[in-house]
């Protein structure tokens, strides 16, 4: 930072900006909370504009982008009751990093179904920040991870209480709106489902969507390659937008 | 029926009490309304008097015995704010049976995770009916399941606001009470999580439980073989209160 | 072929050049015997100059790639006892194509490893019919086909005796002057394995040797992924260097 | 052993009799060699007079289970060229143990086929001794073990020249005098193949074989659980011939 080198920081360093919340998810005093303000957080379809002239880019975790994504449109336009949001996420095993513990061995995970780190992922910090700032209020929501017997991808499920009667066109038009330019987004609408093997290698994020008119909420739901869109591949996209490089460079191939 | 002959029945048929209901979900006409009132709905820990005495026993699907058996209890002690209740499962694909379709090949499933059924399974019917007789009131829960590359295994996570400020000891007091003589639920308390693997060719249940301050809410986790608690062992269960068996016969090995 | 256009057929039909054999394999008459002259069998490595002129190619199935490869160099260096050649290769899922048959169900192949298509699996007539071009005489080998859950990717293991003793330099050198130019062999030498997953989207062939003194054979092992070197990749390399294109055009992203 | 107790051990240690051999592949000198006259090689099917009679049991390691009680029968009837003996084994991750290190991580056996341990691997000590135990000659075999990602199970494959014309019937009957009476050993005779999920958690060995007139050569498939007919499964079938049970005692449920 001091050489003007500008940096997309992969680590969680920089993804919370308040440090008391870094502390509590993290467990150590944050270690540089003066940079804190320069920090733009990576998600290129909610922070395109700040992206480009970032000197500092802390890139989202595979969960956030997998929840944000879906989840941040319909805040936007008021229409999720926000202590309502409840959300399930199925990751595969390169989630978890390259960690060889015991807990990650082939004869551990496969044919092995689990939840973990409930109620309180790491990075549900970074999750209800952003949700916060968008609502304008503070918003807590349930998270819960589970591990799968996959390599790679994640499966997020969201359930939200509609604050307003609203029809499926509407979210619809909500969606289209928010993404329908967006060269990495794939809106697939009331009818079909996201699956982890369709966006396996790609910077693609698969969003889905139902309305439960018996229960008065709508189910958001998203797949992502927690390797690309989750992590790298997202990371290349916001160094594409802060050096004015087609933002598609280099992730149109898996 | 006519010659005596007492049932167990594993199909769908009986399982739900309203025709219309049945109607609703499967299609077509209830084949033998005028059975339906002898039919006893086969979840051993819930109806052990009942079963043993029924001409007709209708086995729950493997969903609702995954969710009901950790719901009920909470139920039971008025702790649930009924409108609340989200479940979403993760099954195994012979929970689908064993249909020669493209959708189950290996290549279609291996690597691959993906929701289904969304908003309303076929399985809601009955966890609805079962519910609504509990709370003495209709109740509505939203449900979303998994398709997950194992063979074996369901788990199954509930969210539930709870209509008071109650403690875990509370919890643990109320699964206690329900469950702590039953020879197939394990309690595993709220610091163990369930995993498929450890139910694997088994009729145990495990559920497991954790309190979150920050939203109110209490998770709900539990594990089953599909094909034993969630099927025939089930089953055999209930045939063994049938003819006065010891409860555990025949189940106690893979 | 009438109005002049240049064929890459994927199908079996062109691949041996016997009619006779093809009856023995297939089971029934050759449907276009008279083309049979025409077709180049589209083993780049191997019949380069012919492909590029070719106006009929007969892409070799996946196992027969798996084989030829690290095989043929070692015969054409008249060092293979040719009646002692036995293989074995493993196949994940998707050599057997997408067929909805019982077979193939999840179920049934996660955790299952079984060989199939003993002693007489079809792909042995036009490994059988290279080779005995090579050798100049007639060969008939032993191969077992194995299927084992994974979506992609073969290995090979290939036993020979050797005609005269011969030290692990001499097969390096072998290899090297076979392949050292080739842009999708990749040479892994008497010390590292290949692995499936290593090759998985690419066109490569990884071939690995290892030289045992104490029985006098060699041991050449080879992983692809069957549906590119073993198939459509494969067919692509033929389609290059038929229209004079750079080989490696197309190939060199998954 | 002093304080008179009778020792079933699951260790390499008495596996093999020549403590040069167990030098050569273990790396270290016998920790016991005084011992050795006392073990008795633990395969029930071929040492069970033995067994009964024992004070120390070698209870055979997973491989060379799968691969004497395949091949033994044939070599005791003089059909096996004793220098044509070639072997392929592929086996489950737990056939490695529970090692916590990187190859056996979850995400790198999954979609993984990889061979290891060419050409020596040390299970190759105690097969080749048996062999030559039974062929009264010093036999070396060829033998190549292949990770594949499945929990449990081992399929291998033999290849052998026949010494003589022999027929389909000849094999037949030669495996139905060794193992008609026994309990484990499962005949699938020349039709049908091994399949490792057919024996998964149990004591059985599945042993299939086909005839290749073409080439002279006989290929013997079998089947095991790797942790029980190869392991603690006929450590418990040694004890109860030690102990005069029933030889089935605790080894007919999974």
């Amino acid at each position: 930072m001091e050489a003007g080198t500008r940096i997309v920081d992969l680590s969680a360093d920089f993804r919370i900006n308040d440090p008391s919340i870094y502390k509590e998810f993290y467990g150590n005093d944050h270690p540089a909370p003066d940079l804190l303000d320069e920090a733009v957080y990576g998600l290129p379809e909610i922070y395109r504009a700040k992206i480009s002239d970032a000197k500092l880019i802390a890139c989202p975790g595979c969960y956030p982008t997998s929840i944000l994504l879906p989840l941040l449109p319909l805040i936007r336009e008021n229409v999720v009751n926000l202590a309502s949001v409840v959300v399930t996420s199925l990751s595969g095993v390169t989630g978890a990093g390259r960690r060889v513990e015991t807990d990650y061995l082939f004869a551990e995970c496969n044919e092995s179904i689990r939840p973990y780190g409930v109620p309180k992922h790491r990075h549900l910090s970074e999750i209800e920040e952003q949700l916060s700032i968008f609502a304008a209020k503070q918003v807590a929501i349930q998270f819960t991870p589970h591990l799968v017997p996959v390599n790679r991808g994640i499966i997020t499920t969201i359930y939200i209480e509609l604050t307003r009667k609203i029809d499926s066109d509407f979210i619809d038009a909500i969606y289209e709106k928010a993404y329908a330019d967006e060269p990495f987004v794939r809106l697939l609408g009331n009818e079909r489902f996201p699956d982890t093997k369709n966006v396996t290698g790609t910077n693609f994020i698969d969003i889905a969507w139902r309305l439960d008119l018996r229960t008065g909420r709508a189910i958001l739901m998203s797949s992502i390659d927690n390797i690309v869109k989750g992590a790298s591949g997202q990371a290349i996209q916001c160094f594409n937008l802060m050096r004015g490089y087609p933002e598609t460079a280099g992730l149109q191939t898996p």
